[in-house]
């Protein structure tokens, strides 16, 4: 790895932060550790673990509880917990065919999820944001406001991160369209981030789903669009401005079809769900259902079903090729509709990419589906919340520390 | 930007280490810097900075001078300068055509470099290591023992990074070569790192050329091979092994030409070299020479030499829409071949990305060639060599102290 030109140097008073951050992100995505696992996968001294879990229970992020006395000599090591209320953020999700919301506490837990149909027409960002606004009022319920930390959103579109303005989303039909301004003016308390649906799914395969640990990762989401994320050294891949991993408008045949994008043969025509349901055919537009039909399809043995399913794998191959040879990664992860097929294009497609990707990085990857089904993009954008609470969590204790709760034994 | 899942606590007792490391990066990289500019650059407080100069003058490895009394009220900053000759490495390359040696002092001076024509044949490790040992040793002469910091070689093939084994080298005939443990029985007393050529060629942009201060990059290399290196958030893309960037084996046309990897229809076997010459109605392993005179005659207005440069225009298009729609660069640079034909295909390359790649990621990418010409990958090997200094100098200066040089004022 060769470090970045401009490394900065570091001052001492950040140091604290820093160490904060490393425990709470710690406690956030693995659960209740030990003092003694805090130690190991932070790096810090004992005391420094003592002092700084004092500052987190002071706050009330964390409770400690003993351990069971173990087999081994000495004081157990006291077990820390994330405190799943006293963070919570609002997860938000717009796709071609859904909307939906969940309230997600720090550590994991979902306290709450909806998710509604709707139907498939393009609609103005107004009626979106009220519908959003609707789905989270019962979710957000019960939530005093001073334990909301954060909102993320998903979008089934090309989105800016730095002002959440959604660029282009031809399947919403939208085009610079302000939905993270929108929403903030319906929820003025909290940091709002938007991104887009796949990026979010990938992200929270790799915190919490097929992908934990896996440094180098693709993940490739199909659905009406096909959209992925790419995982690089332990970090999403987000480009200059945050449009990175438009995988699904990779050109894959130069001589294909016309994209929604404007282009021709990007991988989207080949392998996304319309694509597939037209040469099966069936409606492009049936959604689930007729998805589910081909599917069913495809197990009994029907030739057309077959034949188009055969034609993903060897389309998701010639892709899937590039993308290792391109990015040298150790997993795919598969999520969508190109999940639920997995079983049925498994052999063909590691035959495609023993054919056709290089050696050296073909013989490393393993291509498995995804573990957190339709709702890895909604976590996702629970994880995209949570975020600035786990890079300085030191704001957050000061921000407790400004309006004290009321504690039961203090 | 998402934090890393395993952010690791930061020890105090690291500070200084890092701390060293973020000014010998700078002035390895910037050269000459008053301190003033160490302070605005790194982050660190004046006093952190008067501490580890002192530690820095003290091992040789940078003298100060004062600079000349500006028009600003108070003390001048004095200048810290990298020492030349404190540390130098060894920067081996090996291309298809040409062989070529450099040594190259702390902040980047070029003491001395050769390259010579060999012929276009397939030839053993041996042979080539020989040739190499050989076109080292004057190059070297007069390098105190002590002096030499590390060795780097750039070779025209996928090179697995954590032991220098040339995994495929279709150009040269190679297939799993152990290319560093030949070179470090050659060469004992220093570190040896191998890496692939356009990868290389891709840092030293980076670092010196076309691309410094740009984070979001594709550097793309047309030679015999094509090559590339991609620079994520200013850090090099190697993958999960070091594979990552093999942009030449991207599938551009799935019904195209068999292609030296194995696979059909990847960009090599569009807009490679031999490609390029053979489309033009000449011998595809003509060399620099063939493609002078392929240059000359499109300029000419030579029309078999101007529709094959077409055809390269349009498939660099279609390959470039790709990686523009996948990993959101600011910047394309052009290396070998495609560098000396841009002015040829610019604006049609233009047209092509206009209508092909994402409308948000395609109006903020600038395309333009490298700065460094045919000596950016040596130039890259020679940076690679001192990796190990720039991350820990703090161990290079221990080493000083342990074999004191001589010094002319103490």
């Amino acid at each position: 790895m060769i470090a970045p030109r401009d490394s900065v140097g570091q001052r001492s008073e950040t140091v604290r932060r820093s160490n904060l951050s490393a425990i709470v992100r710690e406690l956030h995505l693995r659960g209740p550790l030990s003092r003694s696992d805090l130690v190991a996968h932070t790096g810090l001294t004992r005391s420094a673990i003592r002092g700084l879990i004092g500052e987190l229970v002071g706050g009330g992020l964390v409770t400690e509880t003993r351990s069971a006395p173990a087999g081994t000599p000495g004081r157990p090591s006291p077990i820390v917990h994330p405190e799943p209320r006293a963070a919570v953020v609002l997860a938000l999700e717009v796709t071609v065919d859904s909307l939906a919301a969940a309230c997600v506490g720090f550590g994991g837990a979902i306290h709450a999820l909806v998710r509604v149909d709707r139907p498939r027409a393009h609609v103005t960002l107004e009626e979106i944001v009220a519908d959003l606004v609707e789905l989270a009022e019962p979710i957000l319920a019960g939530t005093p406001h001073d334990e909301l930390v954060g909102i993320g959103v998903a979008v089934a579109g090309i989105v800016r991160r730095t002002d959440g303005i959604v660029r282009q989303a031809p399947n919403l039909g939208w085009q610079d369209e302000p939905l993270g301004e929108r929403l903030a003016a319906a929820f003025p308390q909290v940091p709002i981030a938007v991104a887009n649906e796949a990026d979010l799914g990938g992200l929270a395969e790799h915190r919490r789903g097929a992908a934990v640990d896996a440094d180098d990762v693709i993940y490739l989401m199909g659905e009406v669009g096909v959209g992925g994320n790419v995982i690089v050294g332990g970090q999403a891949l987000v480009g200059a401005a945050g449009y990175a991993g438009e995988i699904g408008h990779m050109i894959v045949n130069p001589d294909g079809a016309l994209c929604g994008c404007g282009s021709f043969g990007c991988w989207e025509t080949e392998i996304g769900e319309g694509a597939m349901l037209l040469r099966a055919g069936r409606s492009p537009s049936g959604g689930r259902e007729a998805v589910d039909e081909l599917i069913a399809a495809a197990e009994a043995g029907e030739r057309r079903a077959l034949e188009s399913i055969g034609h993903v794998a060897r389309w998701l191959g010639v892709g899937l090729a590039t993308l290792i040879n391109l990015l040298n990664p150790t997993l795919v992860v598969l999520g969508g509709v190109l999940a639920r097929i997995h079983p049925l294009i498994a052999e063909d497609l590691d035959d495609v990419l023993d054919r056709r990707a290089l050696r050296a990085s073909r013989e490393m990857v393993q291509v498995k589906p995804g573990a957190l089904g339709t709702d890895g993009p909604l976590l996702g954008a629970a994880e995209l919340a949570f975020e600035p609470m786990l890079a300085d969590p030191a704001a957050r204790l000061a921000a407790v520390d400004r309006n004290p709760p009321v504690l039961a034994s203090a």
